[in-house]
């Protein structure tokens, strides 16, 4: 299959969506980012990699952070993630509070805001450095060792960090959380800051495609982990737009609002697109567009 | 593969979990099931058909109607269905009514109680008798003529449906029913009603697994449109516990409160498990560890 | 005092609101009603009487219905009705699901619709006829042996009663309705449906400010369950804008949408005041400036 | 009428519920009272004083330093506090997030914790030192100079108050926290770790009984004022029991979960009871029972 071709198609047809969406602008680092810009990269298991636009352009990965927290606190701790939070969608915005309340205190899944400060929680538990893990696993599999944090979007993150601070006190009052809140927090905000590139994102999830090995072939999940992690992205990656995206996109994908989706062909691919304007619920509307046009050009789609 | 080999052992796992988990027993007809019973059938996409214990026995599909109204509302009216009832996790159990309220009437999706009754409404306008269109679909497809409507269950969901009353006189409160209440509801339970066989269903829902084409070869549903239907499973088909199913057993699937389980292998098979005992989400404990039994064995899963 | 004077002034107060909210339009019968119709009535423990504007103009009685069958039930029942419903005001608006739901099918108070179907149900076991008995002593009440049900009201509200009609299933799915669905929603509907006017609901009201004593010196209630309703209506009587009544007027009030609204000073009177425009709480906006203006140019309040 | 026999009975009747509901734990320094304690006072407008049992005993007035912030802060800036907080009953739990999430970080009414850190910050903008004020004016009115802060207490709820920080960075993230989230929350920590006797209380209060006139004859709240922040406590006062207070009791009133509510008869006295063992939701047994027997025994109540 002539994948750059497809690319090269699926670039236009996200490109034809301009002017559609809003970009993120509730930290003033993010709102400058230009609006139109868009990229598209493309890995295989076999060791192919492609792409298109700015592919090579780093964004700030936002959410997109939150697969690799939630992998590595995996592979670090294995199960015993699961006693704090759950598997399942949420049904609501991926900052609410409300399921907190009613389910004391344990968030639905790790890729909502408060189960991802839960995951970080234990990270930094696990290795002492929670944003550095995902930083240097970041870097290793990407190749890309300029790869790191953005201060100016971390700090931003932090003075406007509020809703984040209520739902890490939130889960501490429930006993959910094993470190200081503002220390956690920090590492939250570290991670979410970082920033990386269609290309590097393709890479580093690559694991993913290839059942849990990684770019050097050492193990860093088991295969029944990496399938159970590509079922997470699937019914709960996208916000609580992970039906839509099911529906339209039939891959397993992780989204930031920074603009970047990251998604799995397991066993043959990685694609990563990216551009800033967002739908309603938080997901670029570039990248859903040419992800969509991707699995139906292809064919390809776990469905 | 040796498939008939690989259900015997599915099987043993199965019934492993004898005494776990409770019969139905909200209608008094559904609670006289004989609580250990177990089968299993697996159908290819090429033709093989094979299967395990009490696979030729008929129980109350219940719930799994849902997903053969939708098919069958899509094949006959297309995306219009789409405007009255979502494709979102619903994150609230299969017969809240507090989305309704918040969301103005439209259902979160299909496959829960509120979306089934707006998708038979659909079907019953576009068809005349849904009950009748899913219970033909279904003789066709099992090459069953003798499979039907248990009177005694429908007679029974209709006396103990106070709840799916109060669900659809909320829908119409919004506007969002084109037919009667009483009528609607009457086909609903008709359908919920049907017994079949874990043969059968596998059969019935092999369209599934050769991307909308049907075992005469013709077609019922567009190639995306059956990878759509597989995407709303895999979000939305078990209930509460969607997440939980992605997780464990990695395939689209629909539940029922009668115990069975069916799922889909795209491109290759389907497999449909029951057990009458059900855990706390509604969905058969024997069922769902055989299926995770066998997508374990066989490293089939989408993911 | 001259209440006849302060009454002249409330109504010019009233006035003031014209074109201010909007009238009921939820059924055709209501909508018909001259939006800018004002009137007022007070009757005192003693024997007087007066009144200005429309007061002897019937109206619809709507919710305030649910006083008349509160009241009946206590006097039949006595303190059985507290089994099925509560005490406590909702936080939610007059027809809301959602705590039905996660309170098991116990409205929360007499005066939701909801708990008013909970209460017609019990007064219709009571008595075999709930509409009749308020009608009945309505019209002993005020002397009024015209005032009756409107069936062209009546009808509307079955025509456009598919929200209570789902408040009724769904209490009845948990067991808390005794009679029929739609035979109590039937009695619900006649008693709604009831018109009087300001004279006559200030008349028929004033047993609460005597103590439970009614017009003949027979005893309707004890002293202390007078009291008690009293204090029912001052924490839940105008639907979710109770706080602000009790704020703005400071007196227990009934109010419906067909725009009227009954108070109580204890030991002292009863007001009625009457205006068809609604504020997005559904209480009259004239009627509240009128009670309003009242309360504070007589200092009477029982704060 | 004697008070001093009326409160002997009461204090018996509080007395027989022994070993009734539980001591407040959630801070280890609450825990440490006396559970079998009771007080109760009475202070009249016209300037009679009498107590039973522990009336001079000092406690810690928790929530009870809500109603003197709110009125310090309506005292120093009049309405405009409305803005940032509601007047409704809440109809949940007294440290819900549920409501803030819907509606926009305004909380229901300023007894509920949200509302009372709400209500905290505007008076520490209005007078750079709201704990200071309210100690202060409690001092005047009980001319107690040695009220004061328990600093053990206030220490306590600052280690356990995650839920309290949660609450006021959610507000925070809405924009309606004036001041810095930790400054706000060590007022409110140091305002309701005031100890105060059923004596101090129920002197302080006073002028809720006296339209607004505080001990020295001068004015703290106009006389509209002062009913309306008796409506507010008769709605809200009690977390969500509101309705069952106003029905049981009768008054408006305010309850601490130190055990204490205090109490107004408008226009005639203040009533203050206390005993530490609490009911469901929140509320001492004891004082509930004793008020209660008073409001029965007089007559006296607000209906």
């Amino acid at each position: 299959m002539n994948y750059q071709q497809i690319l090269v198609e699926a670039a236009e047809v996200a490109r034809a969506t301009a002017g559609q969406g809003r970009v993120a602008d509730y930290i003033p680092a993010l709102a400058q980012v230009p609006a139109e810009a868009f990229g598209m990269a493309l890995a295989t298991a076999d060791g192919e990699l492609c792409g298109v636009g700015d592919w090579e352009q780093p964004f700030s990965i936002q959410s997109i952070s939150k697969l690799f927290t939630l992998v590595l606190a995996i592979a670090h701790g294995g199960d015993a993630l699961w006693k704090g939070v759950g598997r399942e969608p949420s049904g609501n915005p991926f900052n609410s509070l409300i399921q907190l309340e009613t389910e004391h205190g344990i968030p639905r899944n790790p890729f909502i805001n408060a189960g991802a400060i839960v995951v970080t929680d234990r990270l930094l538990r696990l290795t002492g450095d929670a944003a550095g893990a995902v930083r240097d696993f970041l870097r290793g599999e990407s190749e890309n060792p300029s790869l790191g944090t953005d201060p100016e979007v971390a700090a931003s993150e932090a003075a406007h960090g509020h809703r984040n601070a209520a739902l890490a006190h939130f889960i501490a009052s429930h006993g959910n959380l094993l470190g200081d809140v503002d220390t956690v927090l920090g590492h939250y905000y570290q991670h979410c800051a970082i920033t990386a590139s269609c290309r590097d994102l393709a890479l580093a999830g690559l694991f993913l495609a290839r059942q849990g090995s990684r770019a050097d072939g050492s193990r860093l999940l088991h295969r029944s982990q990496a399938k159970r992690v590509n079922a997470i992205m699937l019914t709960c990656g996208t916000y609580d737009a992970a039906g839509e995206f099911a529906y339209r996109v039939g891959l397993p994908g992780k989204s930031g609002v920074g603009g970047g989706i990251l998604a799995v062909l397991p066993g043959r691919a990685t694609l990563c697109a990216w551009g800033p304007r967002l739908d309603a619920a938080g997901n670029s509307v570039a990248a859903m567009a040419a992800l969509d046009h991707f699995t139906t050009a292809t064919g390809l789609s776990i469905f």
